[in-house]
């Protein structure tokens, strides 16, 4: 084991021809020696026309460029700018974590160029980091609210402050800057602020550190795979450790909502803010990859099963309550109540791609795929100027979900940079072989761990059409296997490798290994069953009793308004013994699979009837029902939307 | 119609013997020229040993004067002596509404003192209204808040700093107190600070108001009805008029919270702070028995119709949000999640019994009834001393909803007054007859409008069995309409009159007329349909689609876990073809009707079983479940409980 890590650890420099930052992966564990997965560099998968492919086209051509107008327009930049230029002083905008607004900007903007290299686009980077640096104190300090009159709260409002938060973006925007263009100016102006903090934060006698809304965790995690230096995974050991409850005076109710504070190991469910909760145990992760603490497994086992077992929406979605962002308890997901931020979504799947990673666990790839396809997917409109903060399983006729801008700004950026870098979560490798975890129409060119380079194409009608079609060229001939996720809703699967069946049968939800010598132009088909299509919640989720979410493939379908004229959504109901019928629209709604059936509706519309009644409300009018991809709820404009149906 | 006014204008005066305060009914509408209805004085109507008056004996014995203990422990009386005795100085304590507790507190002991005369409890409150009223300013105005430094404070702070709805309950407690005691103290002291508001407040040239929470409206009624000054009534007009939104720059949110600040009048749905719409309502109920304005009862109707139709839960509870107390929007109506307030309940008994009042419509008194027996009888626990703040419709198993205090102890003296007054809601009079709206033992003794005294005995086993008998003894023999409610539940009733049916056949939820000459001694019996037992509650409420509630008589069920220890009742489905079986337990939670049922359980507990599934769940295996009434729920400690049960 440890001989093959220090081979892996020779790779870049092996390889030669390329400057190492362009063979780092978008989560880069190439060196993480408890990483069964390696996951590969955003310049290494290239979306083909496709489902995703227009979804990354109209993030990179749409929304980072208009978004970048809104953050200057909303005075993101300027906070930093008047720093620098106190002889044209202009008062700070905005809320106090507004600078990670624009470091996740540039993190999107950063992947996209290993997408679309675009020299303006990388010129207006350089200057906008140029311009952020400028604001960066000699110690190595730099956030635009903790200055002036507010100097001297700096590191004393933890549990609010956003500090350290913002800092953790700083640092992930740095490092995507740097695998995108190998330029360093931000990366060091983040390692400098860094260097402030472990100079005199951390146990004591030094200052007592708390995240407060964990995301430098993260951060520091990556930024020890980037340079190599250890103290900041100390760091980031540190503050999950959280042995300052004492030192910082934190009641229960401050650890609970932050998810930070008391030891990370000491946790048994989530609770209190979703995206704080999901980021620190993406940060746990990251630290366990990177020291196997057994404590730390055992945890994030633990919260995990918490999560799947109880506390995700049928959608990917996360986070029941408004009313503090945060989970609910177990069971507890209304439909119309659901927060589900955008961004705890993307904490979710940031959680789950480093379990896959530690594990090769299927599990985890279900639920990135369920929050990709739906929960996330849905949260930037089909122009990519509309975004959710919440994305509801269901909707009145009147909630304005989709808007151009917030005033805490967070989702559109996540957004953005989750679908700038897509391709990069689509592959992996492991020491024996290579991972096809989604499928989509893509192209692999990157290598086996054995060095020989391999390039993988992938052509598919998903997530429409069953049919996947793989060719694979590696170098050479050589043994290797070929890890492909069979999804969870994929009941039967049929794969062919040169038109063979396989030699072991696929099972859903795991990863069916194909390991045999691959020769260049070898292709392994798979066809998927999307067949199905009724989900079933735990009758313990109070509000989907006796109701069903439709599904084909991977996407969860709406009850929308428009296409349903004659009956309201919410009087409709699903004839459990009449089918469901896919209809592809191709001009619709940018092209889309509908869903249709012959359901029932209430004789007189419900809201005409008593609340309560002593005989049961029966739906016997037949009508018939159109469903719409959950994604794309509301692109019409605000309208009544549902996804769970009664069935009746 | 004028003149039959007038004659009743003289009433009490006629009856000579007795001091007017004597004459004076709980709600005093004897008066008002648009009630229909006119209740009764609380010493008119004796409770007799049965349900209600074994709450109204803890009530009296235990609650109240365990509730005056700890508000001395509190510091809220303190709060009052510290201002008339500066030398002995001790901080005030407690939130800012805390001189609404006692005087709630003083109302309930008031009410109290008529059910049963306590020499030693009016000794008490002579002192303790001494003491309040030690603390009044030479101006008359009176508030343990706003003083000393937050002085500068006073009528600046009017969506928040409760000062209104302080006084407003200043004066419930004085009209209470006088109509109890004939002693004018603490009613002289409101007057004087009524006065000082007239003086300097209300339209332009004078100092705009705002009640922020309402209340003052309904006690500015009764001391308008009390004391014939309709400065008072004015003042309560202009707060409904709601004209000063622009001089007290009020923004949407705040007017809409509050239930406040614009005209009641544009009032087209219940929303904000559920315990202030209500009060709202209701005041805005007496302005219109007043003065007859169309508009009001146009908004009223309107109202009341928005709250039965998909805001009211279906143990009366009312409030669907933690995070503000509000409502909720149309049919969100969560079990779990219910916020529920005993105050919200008790702010609907008090509108429905204005509107029931002034119509006589018997949709009113079913609101009026499933409250009481439901919702606000949640409230109190059996023994008295432990209260709920929240009365959820479903609780997890470790969820302590009964607490003997609560820093906003507001719901406890809220309970209390209701209790120590209830007789007083079971009967009213019109001008052509007497009224019965609950049935519970207990005798009336009052007089028909014409002048003649009326005894009237009731016994029954309500709300346990459907027999109830009463006994008519005009002094002389008369003609005029006993109207008896047929409850909205009693889907067949028998009605005999001297033993031989009644002219017109009983229909549920309508007042039956029996018009006669009724002669000393003439007995009608009621037979109630205690069958029936199932509701079901509209779809539109996401959380109840196929799941009844339990109920028998006025009795709403809930399922407990102590009572179900084979399965979780979480876990237990009803059996639709399977009977619910009444069983009544006289030495269990004081004596009541179980209902047991043959149901099913899911085969495996459901928290082991998945989230999600492509099948559906089907509960398989046999239990036997037993159910309790809702109201009784946690008198055995925290543990899982729920209303609504799944239909198999």
């Amino acid at each position: 084991m440890r001989s093959a890590a220090l081979i892996l650890l020779c790779l870049p420099a092996t390889l030669g021809a390329q400057p190492a930052w362009r063979e780092q992966a978008l989560l880069d564990l190439a060196r993480s020696p408890h990483a069964r997965l390696h996951p590969v560099p955003v310049r290494a998968v290239k979306l083909n026309p496709g489902f995703w492919k227009s979804r990354q086209n109209v993030t990179i051509e749409k929304s980072i460029p208009s978004l970048l107008t809104l953050l200057e327009e909303h005075g993101v930049l300027d906070n930093f700018r008047r720093l620098s230029n106190p002889a044209d002083y202009t008062p700070r905008r905005g809320p106090l974590y507004t600078d990670s607004d624009i470091y996740k900007w540039i993190e999107a903007a950063a992947w996209s160029l290993q997408v679309r290299p675009d020299p303006k686009l990388e010129a207006t980077l350089d200057k906008l980091i140029g311009e952020i640096l400028s604001a960066q104190e000699p110690s190595g300090y730099l956030n635009t609210w903790f200055v002036e009159d507010r100097e001297k709260l700096r590191f004393r409002q933890m549990i609010t402050g956003h500090e350290l938060y913002c800092l953790g973006h700083m640092i992930q925007a740095a490092v995507a800057y740097y695998r995108s263009t190998g330029k360093r100016a931000l990366l060091d102006g983040s390692i400098r602020f860094t260097g402030y903090l472990l100079r005199d934060f951390g146990p004591a006698p030094k200052q007592p550190l708390l995240t407060g809304h964990p995301e430098l965790e993260l951060a520091l995690a990556e930024l020890y795979r980037l340079t190599g230096n250890r103290d900041y995974l100390r760091l980031a050991g540190y503050l999950l450790s959280g042995v300052e409850t004492a030192r910082l005076k934190l009641l229960p109710r401050d650890t609970a909502y932050t998810f930070s504070g008391i030891p990370f190991t000491s946790r048994t469910q989530f609770e209190g803010h979703a995206v704080r909760a999901l980021y620190a145990a993406a940060g746990a992760a990251d630290y366990w990859l990177e020291t196997g603490d057994a404590a730390y497994r055992r945890t994030l086992d633990t919260l995990w099963s918490d999560l799947a077992a109880g506390k995700i929406f049928v959608t990917g979605g996360v986070g029941s309550r408004a009313s503090g962002e945060t989970f609910g308890d177990a069971w507890e997901l209304p439909n119309r109540q659901a927060y589900t931020e955008s961004c705890a979504a993307i904490a979710g799947l940031l959680f789950n791609q480093r379990m896959l990673a530690a594990t090769g666990d299927a599990k985890y790839a279900a639920l990135m795929e369920r929050a990709l396809y739906n929960g996330i997917n849905s949260g930037m409109d089909l122009n990519g100027t509309l975004y959710c903060y919440r994305n509801p399983l269901a909707t009145g006729s009147t909630e304005k979900i989709r808007n151009p801008w917030y005033n805490t700004t967070c989702c559109p950026p996540n957004l953005q940079r989750t679908f700038a870098a897509l391709g990069a979560y689509f592959y992996s490798t492991s020491k024996d072989g290579v991972w096809a975890h989604f499928y989509d129409n893509s192209s692999l060119d990157w290598r086996l761990e054995s060095g020989a380079a391999l390039k993988l194409e992938m052509k598919t009608g998903q997530p429409w059409n069953g049919d996947v079609s793989i060719t694979l060229n590696p170098s050479k001939s050589e043994e290797f296997t070929l890890y492909l996720r069979i999804p969870d809703w994929s009941g039967d699967t049929r794969v062919l490798v040169n038109g063979r069946p396989a030699p072991e049968s696929p099972q859903a939800n795991t990863y069916l290994a194909l390991k045999r010598l691959w020769k260049p132009g070898d292709t392994v088909t798979l066809d998927l069953d999307m067949s199905g299509g009724l989900i079933f919640a735990n009758p313990r989720v109070a509000e989907d009793h006796g109701k069903v979410a439709l599904r084909r493939g991977p996407i969860v379908y709406a009850l929308e308004q428009p296409d349903n004229p004659g009956v309201s959504v919410f009087d409709a109901t699903i004839d459990p013994r009449t089918p469901i019928v896919a209809e592809h629209r191709p001009g619709f709604l940018g092209g889309v699979t509908v869903l249709t059936h012959k359901g029932h509706a209430y004789p007189r519309p419900l809201d005409g009837e008593p609340l309560y009644s002593a005989q049961p409300f029966k739906a016997t009018r037949p009508v018939d029902l159109t469903f719409v991809p959950y994604y794309t709820f509301h692109s019409r404009g605000p309208g009544a939307m549902t996804v769970w149906i009664p069935v009746q």
